[in-house]
């Protein structure tokens, strides 16, 4: 939606287009320097902030609608979304969102109706992705999972689920392909991890374990940061990252 | 439903009472004695097996659902079930079900709506439980799942899935105390998880892990088998079994 024409079609006419009970909400994980955020869209007239989000076409498959909402709220493309979890048993799945509407909209509007909502995450580096604003927002941000403010409607819940479900399928995939350089450093890699896994590994069991599973592989260079400072670079093994990526793998540090 | 006349309204009147666009699905598996099972509908009218499914009530809560769905269709009562995936991207999803639901139904049926499907799986010892046919279904089996049959709709592919799903979370969840009596042997505990997980684990490392996280203690009885064969008998931590439960863990075999 772009103009306010569209908006108040939407608003007046969508339940044609959109299946009324069901919409799909995005969480999505920023990594970048030994950081973790997630985006968060701040409305134009609700005062506050939640996951971009939208509903469900009829002629849709939900993997297409996913995409499609996202892009069309964020601008952001070719992001691999995972779904994780479906919400409708909460407070404001079951009853508060009449509440919330009413302040909105007329009565018997579609978008008054009860809707369970699909969860979708992905993990991306957020210093390589431009998010644009559309009509409904008024910004895009980036915050720090360390420090998130109460957000509207069920979307603190939201978060923790997704972020939950991501460290749990971090263990089972191997990940950093898209978020560090073609080369790096162990320090560098073991960082990916605790930040995102939010924990401290050892030292020399971290790397020890990608080598052994040949995740990663010794390029033989170094990078020089500085006298007696010249650590061993790295790259993945994109054969082997695959095909783990493919049968899964357990990550027992 | 129990009777004809139940069957007759719930195709005429159904809308009213549920959502025509959600459905709910549920993989129970059952393990007993080294085999791992699932629980198969044989359909009175398709000539076919499905996993136990129907809709959600529209002032029903997500997880109320599922509950209400597996006893009503089965029995079963009191069973943990976890929700994995919701199912819309088929052709089956998208398109086939107006194909196959065009045989049984009149045109503009409320049956015959696209639908989207919420599945859940649990995990429960098979001797122990009873399931009951419901009017729809003429009978309930226990099927291997080493073996499985073509199944009706996109059953199979909700089947891997839920597969997928429980043993991922088995590498995070300490399982088996419903499973395992209250004592056992380490070739025991080692068969359920080789089992259910289709994997075997080293003879040494396996044990030794489950004791060093705690999960499982030395009774300091044995059991005896038989001559020179009276293998050590093992329980739950009960405290850290529920603390890993909550916390999460990393079995990394």
């Amino acid at each position: 939606m772009k103009t306010e024409a569209e908006v108040k079609d939407f608003i007046e006419n969508g339940e044609k287009k959109y299946f009324s009970n069901l919409t799909i909400d995005c969480a999505i994980f920023g990594y970048h320097e030994r950081q973790l955020k997630i985006l968060l869209a701040k409305w134009k007239d609700l005062n506050g902030y939640s996951l971009p989000g939208g509903f469900v076409d009829r002629k849709e498959a939900l993997s297409q609608a996913a995409n499609r909402i996202l892009k069309e709220r964020t601008s952001l493309e070719k992001v691999f979304l995972q779904q994780f979890y479906t919400f409708g048993d909460s407070e404001y799945r079951m009853d508060n969102y009449k509440k919330f509407q009413k302040k909105f909209l007329p009565a018997n509007n579609w978008l008054r109706n009860r809707t369970f909502s699909i969860g979708f995450y992905a993990l991306v580096d957020y210093s390589q992705v431009t998010v644009e604003e559309d009509i409904l927002t008024e910004a895009y941000s980036w915050q720090d999972i360390h420090d998130m403010p109460k957000l509207l409607f069920d979307h603190n819940e939201m978060v923790e689920k997704a972020l939950n479900s991501m460290r749990l399928n971090l263990y089972h995939q191997p990940i950093g392909y898209n978020l560090l350089g073609d080369e790096f450093t162990l320090p560098e890699i073991q960082s990916l991890y605790e930040t995102i896994l939010d924990k401290k590994f050892d030292r020399r069991n971290f790397p020890k374990k990608l080598l052994s599973l040949g995740l990663i592989k010794d390029t033989n260079k170094v990078r020089n940061i500085g006298q007696h400072r010249s650590p061993k670079l790295y790259k993945f093994d994109l054969k082997k990252y695959k095909q783990a990526l493919k049968e899964g793998m357990v990550l027992g540090f």
